[in-house]
């Protein structure tokens, strides 16, 4: 099984920022357990992140495999565009975020992707890429 | 670890009603595979379903333990008494729901819920309380 | 056949309370009129009221009849819960009102069922019970 | 007993267009069966279609009988002007629609006439008119 | 000069209805006294009536002369064809109500024929005609 | 007969401001000529400005006439303190613009205060407040 | 091939009124060149103009033949009785707009028309017909 | 003179939860003093406390005394039944807040109780309850 | 202990307007009766009335004493001025109203002001302002 | 005469993706009809596809010709910044969509874009392109 | 060069109040270093403090100068009288605020006198207007 | 002390565009005018402009120094994404618009920026950016 971990704008950043909401675990090192956490499910795997709407559409497009888990960042909440090109991919896709976007600012709230998707997991810190790596496996 | 799982109003009827969303297994069906799943991860699990609001807050009240997992049904809308009682809660608590709830009519995509709880997992049908169970163990 | 008519919250005050929009007839006064004209009309008629949404569920959710007639009070303009379980219900479904409730108060003129049953009748007092009898029958 | 059963725009259409909804009986053969049902209940029936709203003020202004039966199909969202007309008639005044306007568009689910009308009866086809016939007479 | 006073939907019934809000005289009457004022003041007064939102398109765009004076009942509310009608005449034209629609219900403050005339005259009863007929003549 | 002209904040500089809207007298010149006016129309007319909006509820509360005529300029769309200054008040009350409002910025379009004058004239540039004289007097 | 060219409330005033937005080209001159345009391709062109909503639903009903072309004019932004019109009609159905009326007043970016068309063009004057014409033959 | 005090849902919880609140004292504590002090006030003060909306409904159907003292909880925001049950009595009717419902969340500034009490008071603590005992007693 | 009542925007007139709502006594009478619960209370209370938004807040920041009482009238519902002199005071702060305001007009249902003092007083006619000296005293 | 066609996000997956909306030809496909069509009609085709609304923007100034056709997919209903460089440039601007925007989801019946470009055709697949450049040449 | 410098309601107290969002010092001292840093760039920097709207727009009508800079308070966020008063006044006006209002509450981010100056400057402390000073000047 | 300069989409075109609104000079020539500014003032400025949001977000993760001056163009209106990456640095950040953006369309009047950037400047030019250099070294 191939799964594509895709992280948005600024979480390039984790563990740097604001860690009383995001941890200080960089990005890489999440990545690290992600991945160690798949491989151990029997499953591969692949990392992307971008700060630019236009090249995550791109790997959207370009993903050939079992699951998309994308943590699209603030473009969850206006990007229409990539909501249209997760809407045409066939694949399992799982909605993911670290904090608890509900219990934040309001415009966070609301996601224009949430209605593509399989199913949504937020508010687990970095365990919410784990589980959404369960749940596109299934049971 | 003790976890209780709270299923609202009309989820007593999961695998009587709208398959297509919920799948054809009953709550009692799907509550014997949480409990095995929960007994291997060393929890053990308790089940309470009601109709009435007031005997879901009565349940989180009176509960002393370490988690709960709730699907409020149509409560989860606009129950600002359970929003009240999960607050004060302690333990960790995870938000749940069989289908993706933003997939769904519009007042489906308001839980007045979220922004009290730890977590939100949807649209995983039975693997959702699953997952929130690991959830709740976390890694 | 067999007709379930539920009264929601406050209803059993009819005849105590605000006699320029109810009329001061008692709902026992009228259910005994109502079970007359099913019975004229060849219908079992069978009668429920409660001040509790869940009550009101559980009463909908066991019912094994052909026709529900709801006037479900002030939940007719919150309780989606209600509204969940007249949804899986799978036999004539009329909402009432015994006063026109788009004359009145502005939260009134929204109903979260009525989306869900087969039809509405409201503003002829009583009458709209003996009406919702007849458009279970249909002609 | 004089009744004035009044339909609006391209209710003319009736039997023509989406069975689905109206059913497959034109309106002619729907007036025919009203016209019977009147009279059996000693009530005299009378007919008028227009497509234009000024028409059916003119209607409704030219009545002098009993009780009003109006079906103002899209003009029932937004004609204040056909609202005006029935604010002044003293008779008895009933809403009907053969559909569930509220189980289908949402500018369907606002009616500007419903204020001021005795009652609404909508969601049983051709029988939403006998049953306002009924409701014109009362018990 | 020649000025047209232009009465819309239900205004026929003056006299008739709400005595409370219109007062009892009949249009004829109020027209009456509306010539003989007009003639007071050297303007030949011309009268058109019309139920219907198409006939008054027609008598505005018919109309050669130096003012109109448009009461276009609950037209004004969402008639946005009598404003474009109005908007391309270049004449004087003033918006009369007899009563003061502010202070009835919501939807009568708001009229989308307002931002087309050069002046809007209401709450005076027949007396607001006569005033807009010194408002075409100006000082 | 005495009735009171008050203008409101910003009319004190009627002259010499914006000409396109209010013309190029200033406010003493349009106030001579309302006076000579009012006693033609045998009124006695008095006068009062003031940009302060607790110093024009003063001036209300202070009359003892027989109609009040007010522009109360940009107070008009939110001084709900004068709406009650007017409200109490059992003399006619007459509401004026020089401009028509419903033509300007939107904020313009909605008035706090017409739901408690008898009228509102707008739109006639200076002969907005000689209409409203005639308008107190009657006919 | 036949198709019927309708035009809404107040065009025929075109040619006559506001000539920087719709040219000084009058309906007749600019159906002339619609009628030979059509015939170059082979089709035959009917022409309606009417300025009252019941008459235009009248010649929709009416109409047997391939396409539709319709410039409701204002009635384009809250005819939902022209909409049902459409709706029930199986032919090619263009909505046209001479002008762009997205660059326009607020209320003209809404049309209750667009959904239950094939498609729309607006802005290109006197072409959009000529467009809409190409558009019902297809390529 | 007989006064019920009602408290709703998660009030009994009081004491337990976010003491920065509500205070410390559990809510048997401040029954007893709010019994003490009614006493010394010459009345009878009466208990009930549930989480269960209905059951809330019971109570004020089931009182016959002077006074209800109510704080709802979260069911003050959304219970338009609780308003229906209250708005039916005759005796005088308090609702109370211990918090300053106003400077906390948005949800809770919105009431749908207090346009059918007799007045409000809110944000004293255990304060507010015997200051609406002296409200209901009244100088 | 030394507690200034402040009454703002037209209750000068207390007394003299809609004694329906506010009784017949003047404020004079009313400020006589609060000055002797007060003494009786221990308590000096000083008066202060004003039409004027300025004025209210020069009043606010001038006072140094234990409590401020605030009727501010109309300015409750949009006196973001006087919410701002009320917010930097540290003594205790009530805002009171005679009338029940949230079964008034919709826009009196709104206070600017909740949000800053420390609790709410309404619908108790003279009361409320005993009731609110009680509150500033505590017990 | 030299044209740019631009296409938005996603529309290279055109073909492959939903094609009951956007039939199952190729953007490749299509665009080689568009250039074939436009050389017959003696202008110069050229095209560009971006998923990056950066890239588009660029596009839009680096171009220097005489008309642009624009389809933005999903960047139309929020991209102010590709609004802003439309808006800059002086040749001929169309905006359009091969589906019918207005039939589908809510957010897809606003586009920023509209107001500033000269028109808009929407509604008839790949010919939407073709009508486009017949808008752009004129008649 | 004149400059006029006005600080509405509450500012005041600067120095006085909410030291974490204003600083510490008092209104007079910062008018001491604005008056020392206008002298320097060669301007004469006047100053008007007032709690009344009515005075601040005398104080703006009554200036005769080249600038104004205006930190409105509250008044921002609902003066249109003010508003009024600045539009038609010819010299550069500037809108100023020590805090960064749009990081505030709600109803700070909305300023009716930003539409009718020339700039905005906030956030920068006392800072906000010596950099209004120089861009009053220009470079 | 090191300043880097962001402008966003569009104003690349800056002097080519407009020019009414932004002046004619171009970005470079500002660019060249900002950099004498900064050096006379001993601070060192960078500049970066590009038309792509995820560009912007890089540009301000990769800057390593004392403040940003931030003109995003039309990204100000909706990027959250740029608002996330502002957010997490801790340098001074200055939101600058050449326009006064409040008197220009309505959604220019919203920025999703300002909340995150310690000021805001905006309606001077050019000067705009020189008045933010000196916010940013302060006084």
């Amino acid at each position: 099984m191939k799964i594509l971990i895709i992280n948005g704008p600024n979480l390039n950043m984790t563990g740097k920022r604001e860690p009383e909401i995001y941890g200080s675990e960089t990005l890489d090192d999440i990545n690290a357990q992600i991945k160690a956490y798949a491989e151990k499910k029997k499953c591969s795997a692949l990392f992307f992140q971008s700060n630019c709407e236009g090249a995550i559409i791109d790997a959207i497009q370009g993903f050939d495999g079992d699951g998309i888990i994308l943590n699209a960042g603030a473009y969850t909440h206006y990007s229409y565009a990539i909501s249209d090109a997760l809407k045409m991919k066939k694949c399992k896709k799982v909605e993911v975020h670290m904090s608890n976007v509900f219990a934040r600012e309001d415009f966070r709230s609301k996601s224009v992707l949430s209605p593509v998707v399989d199913g949504v997991i937020c508010g687990f810190g970095k365990d919410s890429y784990m589980l959404a790596i369960d749940a596109v496996i299934g049971r």
